[in-house]
């Protein structure tokens, strides 16, 4: 099996001429590399979940961006190629080059109108042009690059850094359990609640490591299961209702979970079913920490119960990938997409500036002072 | 649909000449009666989980060794019906009767090697014709018949009164929570840990029910959700990782789980995910009942953790009914088919013979002095 850990999730190509992922629909049977050159393409691959993670969307997001606003140079006296539709090709004037721009983004930014880094990472490079007016496409190429280039940067370095502090709550011979995907295949290289696990392996540090399936999705099975075995980490599936017996058995020092939004106080919304992780882990006493980027911190959230839950249909529990049906017809569902972990099931929350503990309010702002002093970007 | 609550599970056909089930391989698609007559047939409708549960298969098998008893009294002077096997025919003479009926029993036995259930009840049915060795045929056809019945109305009758002391531990507009399928269709009518919601429905209570889904087999989803939506309940699904967003939301009052085996201390077997449900159960304060037949305590266990656990292959987990690879080939699997929950977790265990509570070893000493000094068989 390939490494994983080789191969970026999101990258431009060897020429810089086309966004190359890894297409997570062939996951977890086959690593699948695929350029993608026009709009469309780009589209469909956000919107068809061959990227996915909100970190790698925006990064690829940015990536695509700079791909597109290319895209006349390599087509320059040749017929439009198989795919690449007549709005793919940029204009060179600053006026009309700007106007394309923020409708390619627009474009873009549909696919998934929910996903915050999408829109985030689009509106940097619409801020980028909107602040050269004057500039024309050829101007700007390189300008672009760079963004892109550094919205990457930032992610790997993000994570990282997460891996650097996260490592140190680890032990020699430990077994570690993570929850959903908030792996490398949700971001540029190590993820974020898998990050300290690469980390400990790079350090040749011995561990070993449980996935939770993750229902009704299956990220843990389909996703993470994958990245860790094809890194060559010791990797153990079960399912989510199995997590209190590999606990009692004592085969868990220690849980890495992602997360989607962290409240003033600590409270953490993440995929459903960490609270309950969260839960046993305290029956247990075995820590639970929460990777979590400083961009998920948002202090304007006072607790968990400000959070709004999304919730999800009901084909996705009761049937089986749409195939067969697996619950009673007008059943009623229950599938909410997230839950809140409350603060106090939380051991510490694992920044790209170091790890808050509780109280989690006065933790974070030395955290946030931190990073005014010392921005990455 | 058909108020699953007026069939019985597994009985006797109106002519009494067969034994007639709920075919569960159906569900939760339809309800289909399924009358069966010849020992292949019952061989094959325990082996393909056409009927499962350890309490109905017992009453199942001492149904069944009734009716092939019968059989030539049907068949006289006929042919061979179709399906019906020379070895189906039970003579009339003590001695010929008596090893064709050991010898079915034993082919009946085989069909599920571990279920403790079936070879109970089959053993009950063979000591009474070893009680009357000089006894032929037709002499020994009402006292099997009477067994049989004893022994299925016994089962009717220790999950009434399980359900009846259970209930008093509900309140109107309770939401109450279960795991796996420790139901009707486990047993002949009420179930163990629905037998309370069916006898709260009865008395006219308003209350909510939630059923985990209970991976890897999903018995939650296909069987539970099944019958109670079926008996008219109002039924919610999600999947087990949801039951700490619905507790945190205030949607469930009390917890009702079956058991595969009780220690003396109270630690408790049952399928797995049971004890993550009561770590969760417990962060939010909400109480957890074990319902038990008293058969199901033993004394001779000291602890939870004398109980061995079966591990159970990984292809439950890493496919889909085995049509679809959800996790990557080779990744090591955790399938315990049970875990242990901590009787520190568990409010009360509601036998027939009253709720016992900690500490646990007392309370059950007086339990079975109840039960020794007035059996209900």
């Amino acid at each position: 099996m390939q490494n994983i850990m080789d191969i970026d999730t999101v990258a431009l190509n060897g020429h810089e001429d086309a966004v190359r992922i890894i297409d997570q629909t062939k996951l977890p049977v086959e690593i699948d590399l695929k350029d993608l050159r026009y709009a469309r393409e780009m589209y469909d691959a956000i919107y068809l979940l061959e990227v996915r993670g909100a970190p790698a969307i925006g990064v690829f997001a940015a990536l695509s961006m700079y791909v597109l606003s290319i895209g006349r140079d390599i087509d320059a006296n040749v017929e439009l190629p198989v795919g690449m539709e007549p709005g793919d090709m940029p204009p060179d004037a600053p006026e009309e080059f700007h106007q394309w721009f923020h409708k390619t983004a627009d474009y873009l930014n549909s696919s998934r109108p929910t996903a915050v880094n999408l829109s985030w990472a689009l509106k940097h490079m619409q801020d980028l042009v909107d602040a050269h007016p004057d500039a024309d496409r050829k101007t700007l190429l390189p300008m672009l690059h760079d963004l892109a280039i550094a919205i990457r940067d930032e992610d790997i370095e993000v994570c990282r850094r997460i891996g650097e502090y996260g490592v140190t709550l680890i032990k020699d011979g430990d077994g570690l359990l993570t929850h959903c995907n908030a792996g490398k295949l949700a971001t540029v290289r190590y993820g974020t609640a898998t990050a300290p696990m690469y980390l400990a392996k790079e350090r040749g540090m011995n561990i070993r490591v449980y996935c939770d399936e993750t229902r009704p999705l299956l990220q843990g099975a389909r996703l993470t299961a994958f990245e860790l075995l094809s890194s060559g980490l010791d990797t153990t599936l079960l399912c989510d209702n199995m997590s209190g017996s590999a606990m009692r058995a004592g085969f868990i020092n220690a849980i890495f979970v992602g997360c989607d939004r962290v409240a003033a106080n600590g409270d953490t919304a993440n995929k459903i079913g960490t609270s309950v992780v969260a839960a046993v882990a305290k029956q247990y006493g075995i820590p639970m920490y929460i990777c979590a980027p400083t961009s998920t911190i948002d202090m304007n959230t006072k607790t968990g119960d400000d959070i709004v839950i999304e919730q999800r249909k009901a084909e996705e529990v009761t049937e089986m990938w749409y195939e067969k049906r697996m619950a009673p017809r007008d059943v009623k569902v229950y599938n909410p997409a997230f839950d809140v972990t409350d603060h106090d099931l939380i051991a510490g929350i694992v920044t790209e500036y170091g790890i808050a503990r509780a109280p989690y309010e006065e933790s974070f702002q030395e955290i946030f002072k931190k990073k005014a002093e010392n921005p990455i970007r």
